[in-house]
């Protein structure tokens, strides 16, 4: 008897009609045998109504009460969920963050998972009932309050509990089929990736593929936990994320977790020989949420780099892509340019606009009109015609590259924002991503 | 330094200009020395667009289940709330049922609270913080489930927190400005009660008096501790719930509680001299949500009604009045007929056909176009004319009287359900409980 968690995120249950929907589906999984823990996010815009409220009383709310506040959200969807299973005849217990021992720190609206002591969510299990857990929520250790975990808390509950209970798989269940080789919004010929490692899936999160969360998959890898990414809307297989893909000419690493899927899936025959001839890059992700900013005239001295950064830091924003400039040697002094997310750019500017003195820089330059193109793939260093194919297919797109930065598994560049959806069809193309039929499906907030 | 404890329902929390009015309010009894704690209702049709929500996923959805859903109405409307008082400068806490160590039995739907254990509330209230606390709920003892308390829950709430804490007063705040002693929609000439005893108020609420629930009552009276009923919409003295009301002759009784009144209110000057003036009769209560069930033909033996209430008991069914008739010599049968809530009517129907043939009874007859009508007094017993006054004035107004029952300080009658008002009209006359001039107003939604 394998353990399953499953996810399901706002749009899985939006209505009435759609937590129905999915009850049948937790309820199909139960019956072919499989032990059930079910994370549930709120209800489609539910978050976003009582965010709305919170402003109309305070323009700045406390955190605590913030999170009082928006942690009914998933109190009214589990138990909605836990009742239309009850009334398909299955015995369900919906749990809050708190009850299910999700003990998280203190920081309200981003608490991190400190520890997770399922003891009633294991109770549940054993004797035969569904267990339907709160995501996005926790209990603060120190304090009792009750915390959320920010951006991405769902997939991270559900993946930080499949860990716990040492669960077979954890499938995060969305409104598309798994992870593909590119937004099909912008390339119809996107191909679904059958099976991705974390470590390429973390470099697509963090480059904007928004299927999964960086975090979550962060979790999964220091657990080993196979994710099975897919939809609520089908019974497609989706995407397998695991700890390495198969490598060329083997096979090995495939059987084990197909396994461990969940019988109600009707697997497409993902057969090994078509992922034996899968190309090296996995796919192209692209983000529009960035800004950049430029400090010019910074002088050129040793530490004056580090002194910005430790500046932005202290006002907790992270940075992403950094270029530095050659020195112009007849002034002394170079430009640094940064990324960060679009909406901590006032936060930056004004935060180095008060140490300008201090680091003697002549002026800032702030664009939020630009994006990232990220081309993803293990072992991309060791084929090194591939960044020469990825900038040589941007220029034949006519698309201007302003900044570059690379790692093991990827090269990201920063183009202009109306460009983005040009260059990521153009690497797609180069790299024969594009599949010979269209395979991806956004499926719309209505069962079938 | 006097500790206050405020219960605001969902009418005067209905919408965010409603929350931040009770804010205010809140922050100025603060302000005036007070220790501040506040149970708080779920915003206006918050419960019933829940239950609908239930319905559509589950005809009939798990008490556990439910309760869960219903919860989340006081954990939005408790955290507004906080964060609308953190907007005027004051720290504020909202705190679960389970966090303010409201312990009950595990009867989902209607649990009753077992234990008050208010430890984060004091730790929060020695800080100086306002504590604000969800009402309707707590935590079972067996089961560590989050339950509900039913029908008058969160007045029960906010009289348990208080005798817990050793509170000086609960302010009870509804959208009139006390007890009177008539419905004013029905008399409009009807006064405001300034104070009452427990056990006057115990029959108001009993006999349909909708602003306290009887439950939360026999609360107060089992710990002596002082109510205070008043608008949230005005400044006004409401009415005063304490253990008995001053003596005709004496004033003593009347200063201790005056006292523990939060200064925020300005007194109308009820004058002890005209309190002295008042009547024996505090008040007429009606009730039109019961219904009236006969047995007919029920063999004349010993033990036959004990069967028929003890069936009854056993489908959880509370009755309240009971008649029966003169047995027929002739045919060695009578009647035997009760009053119910007119919700539980369906249930009480089935439970006794299934039982026809052991009770051996002819017919069951139903009525739910019925109205009870009470006259409620302390002495009434020690004043014999008060029944024949009150059968005369229904007598003169038209009015028959179907059933009638009477305890130490209550007159009831059963009469059809479209002679209430006036049946209530002419006893609040009979009685010269009529004003000179019109005292009552019914608050709107709106803040003043």
């Amino acid at each position: 008897m394998a353990l399953v968690v499953q996810k399901y995120g706002g749009s899985s249950v939006a209505d009435a009609a759609s937590i129905k929907r999915v009850a049948q589906r937790i309820v199909t999984t139960k019956k072919a045998g499989n032990e059930v823990v079910v994370v549930v996010s709120a209800m489609g815009d539910t978050t976003d109504e009582l965010l709305d409220l919170a402003q109309q009383v305070s323009p700045l709310p406390p955190g605590r009460e913030l999170d009082m506040l928006l942690t009914s959200g998933e109190r009214i969807s589990m138990a909605l969920l836990a009742m239309a299973i009850a009334n398909l005849g299955h015995e369900a217990r919906s749990f809050t963050g708190s009850q299910a021992g999700v003990i998280t720190d203190s920081k309200h609206g981003k608490a991190r998972i400190i520890d997770v002591t399922p003891g009633r969510i294991k109770e549940a299990v054993d004797v035969g009932q569904i267990a339907i857990v709160a995501g996005f929520q926790g209990v603060s250790q120190d304090t009792k309050d009750i915390t959320t975990l920010g951006r991405g808390g769902s997939d991270t509950t559900a993946v930080a509990l499949a860990a716990a209970l040492d669960a077979d798989v954890c499938e995060i269940y969305t409104d598309v089929d798994g992870i593909f080789t590119a937004d099909p919004r912008i390339v119809a010929a996107a191909r679904r990736i059958p099976r991705i490692s974390y470590e390429e899936m973390m470099e697509m999160a963090a480059c904007g593929a928004k299927v999964l969360h960086l975090r979550c998959v962060e979790y999964a890898r220091r657990f080993e936990l196979p994710i099975h990414v897919r939809s609520s809307f089908s019974q497609r297989e989706g995407t397998w994320v695991t700890s390495r893909r198969p490598e060329a000419g083997t096979g090995t690493g495939t059987g084990t977790n197909t396994n461990t899927s969940t019988s109600t899936s009707t697997s497409t025959s993902t057969s090994e020989g078509s992922e034996m001839e899968q190309p090296i890059i996995s796919g192209v992700a692209h983000d529009r949420s960035e800004a950049k900013v430029t400090v010019v005239g910074v002088p050129d001295k040793v530490g004056e780099a580090a002194a910005i950064f430790k500046i932005l830091a202290a006002a907790e924003i992270n940075i992403d892509m950094i270029v530095q400039n050659v020195s112009a040697a007849a002034t002394g002094r170079t430009d640094i340019s940064f990324t960060l997310p679009a909406t901590d750019g006032p936060t930056a500017l004004t935060t180095l606009k008060r140490a300008q003195d201090q680091i003697g820089f002549e002026s800032l330059l702030f664009d939020d009109q630009i994006g990232k193109v990220s081309l993803i793939g293990a072992g991309m260093r060791s084929h090194p015609g591939v960044t020469a194919t990825f900038f040589a297919a941007l220029a034949d797109a006519g698309v201007n590259i302003e900044m570059i930065s690379t790692s093991e598994i990827r090269i990201s560049v920063i183009v202009g924002q109306d460009e983005v959806d040009a260059a990521v069809s153009a690497a797609h193309r180069a790299f024969d991503l594009d599949a010979d039929q269209v395979e991806a499906v956004v499926y719309g907030g209505t069962g079938r």
